[in-house]
């Protein structure tokens, strides 16, 4: 692409370097924000430099946070003897948004992956293991990604764990409420037959 | 979506008032910027704030430029008396890449929409018009995209240039290079009949 100015060649170029944006997308989004009052481009600027810069996370979770504490965490009713185990804040967002867990949540910040050069020390896994030493966790919950990388870190934490009275467990794989059989993968068609649920379970659960 | 930040939240609904990027996408690109180094953010809020800050437009085509004349303005193996008349700076940077134009441009800025609230006064229409009665100028390209905006942006201006001796044409419609007759539309397929061309003028182009 040939531009005809370098303050717009740029911007296009750092717009492109977010994942899944091209350089026609960021150009697109630049030329936006040049039609837009003055305003909207100093808003994003800056929302994304004071959380870049003022970041925070909570000293027990581990999620992002504004205070010291997390709503989450600080919150009484919440039951501290169930653990679940995230790879991070939207895994959180999801989980919340269920409505289910009344447990507590531990945020790794990633998965362990040789390729990317993350290894156990760039994760909060260290922390959890502490916490499981102090003995109040009774159950943890394995949610991170059923992936290579997602297996190997489960893996390493369960090793990490072994000898503690914590039982240790990952949510239930299988079809996706509403799907048919005939379209599911043979993986987790196999994986919901071999993990099926007394039927009075499935009753209680929606 | 509940966030467990504030700065969070004000980060993401920035970045998802860009067009085409919903909340989901905005959560995504912003946890990206988290993972980098702080000067990639940095990078990116300083170029666009000082792109929208700083820009200026061309003189004489109105394209965005960093100095008062654009290179193509400014170029004196350009053929002034053919214009051009686009609506941004991606048509003209589409145009150059063809290699096959060596006239001026002249950038719009938009087109006429009564629904978006632009009107004529809102482009560079009157400059276009000046342009057109100093007597330079013998032929103009419409190559403004062919939606109803478009038609009447064409038209508008048409009408303000009626009575000069300047020809005025339209970018040729027609079916793609390379594509299958079967699969194009009945108007563009209707297009490319009527407006036919010499076998001899299809061997000159490629």
């Amino acid at each position: 692409m040939e531009f005809s100015s370098k303050l717009l060649e740029n911007a296009v170029y750092e717009m492109s370097q977010l994942p899944g944006i091209g350089k026609r997308t960021a150009l697109r989004l630049v030329l936006h924000l040049l039609k837009r009052p003055v305003d909207q481009t100093q808003h994003l600027s800056n929302s994304l430099l004071k959380l870049r810069n003022d970041i925070r996370f909570c000293s027990n979770c581990h999620n992002i946070s504004d205070v010291a504490l997390c709503e989450i965490c600080a919150n009484p009713k919440r039951d501290e003897s169930l653990v679940c185990v995230v790879e991070d804040v939207r895994d959180v967002m999801a989980i919340e948004n269920t409505g289910q867990f009344r447990g507590m949540y531990h945020v790794l910040g990633g998965k362990i992956s040789p390729m990317e050069g993350v290894g156990p020390q760039n994760l909060s896994i260290a922390d959890l293991v502490v916490k499981g030493k102090e003995g109040k966790i009774k159950e943890m919950i394995f949610a991170l990604s059923s992936t290579m990388e997602g297996d190997t870190t489960n893996f390493y934490i369960y090793k990490q764990l072994q000898g503690l009275p914590i039982r240790i467990s990952t949510i239930a794989r299988g079809i996706a409420v509403g799907d048919e059989l005939e379209y599911a993968d043979e993986v987790t068609l196999g994986r919901s037959i071999l993990n099926r649920i007394p039927f009075e379970n499935s009753l209680r659960a929606s």
